[in-house]
């Protein structure tokens, strides 16, 4: 690990998450070469004054030739758009992953671009991945060495992937300081759906419904702490969540239906008058919640 | 205002609220005695220790006699076990109010106890209150001084209350720093279910489903800072919600209803695959949110 290096990385798309991974590998100084390829001018101009890319490229495909390490974060529908022209990098040896929210719609992409027929096994090279770090700014400017540190990133090996490329981009994710896990790419979609697209469609639903409302202005202005925490995740890019229920729409629908269920007993118990019930499903998440949080410490 | 002063202020339930309440007006030297009334020998004494009450009293009668204002905040669901032997004391002019966070229940209490054949009309001292501030940590060791600084409180004055009475606990809120506005019980009912109970009962339904399922601990594992705030509100006291619950049914049943449309509509946009719609409704949301927060600052 001591021993991990990169040559010469790039950066499709130098927001956030991109722009943060490169100011982090280049605080450890484990990268020679940041090259960042980005739509904004703006943005990719003040990467380069940042000092957060060492130069910027237009063109994916001489940007990635002689990559070591290919890192696309873009939102999740513009993929489709950056990773045709990476088939030569991956061919030469590079690495590509990625930092999207979702990870089957990633293998899918992978597999319809660089697998089958050509038969030159470049998707030994791709290596699906999600840094799970906040998602409320944007832009390289929000951008911080820091954000991953103790930070948990999944990443989702295909069956195809080498194990080789699966610890290259592991290696690089520790030396950013965060947590690497494996999993599969269907149990990620699931497991994310549960634990962070679920909530933001309720939050989202949320603040819509009251926004909704002929007293809307009213409403708000008595909407105090708690509101606030709960519908904290209903700020976030609506572009981005619409590209994550687009992507993962079969497991969000099967876990609105179940919410929808869990809120049908809690209206049955309510007109029942079950109070006791209703308490019991209070103080069992209380608890749960207590118990997850003593366990964050 | 700057002549507004309390003679004997009794407060029954010296919790968070009671107890910063009184901690508040001694520090503004508006209260010229504090007595407490609790259930928890415990906590009284620990109150009496940190100098928020000047005296203790078990019979509620008793300490409330002579009292100018007697303030309840217990949990609802006690407030009948409490208010019945301070009618002698309303006779006497002291003014009642309360912290309860539902406000129809206690106007029925407080006539069922205060109001009708009896025709001394105590019920004109009466004045329904919900202090809107944390609710997540309890006991007089909770209290601070500040808790009601910016915070809104509302009162909900029945058509018996007299004038007098009303401003008389505007003027004890606004010494502790809160903005005091006024509105009917039924209104603070409907208006607090959409901001703060649906909410809560949303967040608490979100752990439960998640705490229930098989892979519960995993679950928990990958739930970020998203989760944790969105959940935060699950952490509060099951049995102050229940209690809620219990007294704002029909409220929240409606609140709960609406919202399951909410989701019905973007479960039928996910299936349909009108991204499009699901994109309008989180930037609806994120904008409403954003002008909200606009407003806060």
């Amino acid at each position: 690990m001591d021993d991990f290096r990169i040559g010469k990385l790039v950066v499709v798309g130098v927001g956030l998450i991109g722009g943060s991974l490169a100011a982090a590998l280049k605080r450890e100084g484990v990268v020679d070469r940041v090259v960042g390829v980005g739509r904004s001018r703006n943005n990719i101009e003040r990467a380069l004054t940042l000092g957060v890319i060492d130069e910027a490229c237009d063109d994916i495909g001489d940007a990635a030739r002689d990559a070591d390490i290919v890192v696309v974060s873009v939102p999740v529908r513009q993929t489709a758009s950056v990773i045709g022209p990476l088939r030569e990098a991956l061919g030469n040896g590079a690495v590509l992953t990625d930092a999207g929210s979702t990870k089957r719609d990633f293998v899918t992409l992978a597999r319809s671009y660089f697998g089958g027929e050509t038969g030159n096994n470049v998707l030994e090279n791709v290596v699906p991945g999600h840094p799970i770090a906040g998602a409320e700014r944007t832009g390289v400017v929000s951008a911080t060495a820091d954000l991953f540190a103790g930070k948990r990133v999944v990443l989702t090996p295909m069956p195809e992937t080498s194990d080789a490329s699966a610890d290259r981009i592991g290696a690089m994710w520790g030396a950013c300081g965060a947590d690497v896990i494996h999993m599969s790419a269907e149990h990620h979609d699931s497991v994310f759906s549960a634990v962070s697209h679920l909530p933001h469609v309720l939050s989202y639903a949320l603040v819509e419904m009251i926004a909704s409302r002929s007293n809307s202005e009213e409403l708000f202005s008595h909407a105090a702490s708690g509101f606030r925490d709960f519908t904290r995740i209903a700020g976030s890019s609506p572009e981005m969540w619409r590209d994550i229920c687009a992507t993962n729409r079969d497991q969000i629908v099967t876990d609105i239906e179940a919410f929808q269920q869990a809120l049908v007993t809690m209206v049955n118990h309510l007109r029942a008058g079950n109070f006791d019930s209703v308490e019991s499903i209070f103080a069992a998440a209380a608890q749960a919640r207590q118990a997850w949080m003593e366990k964050q410490k």
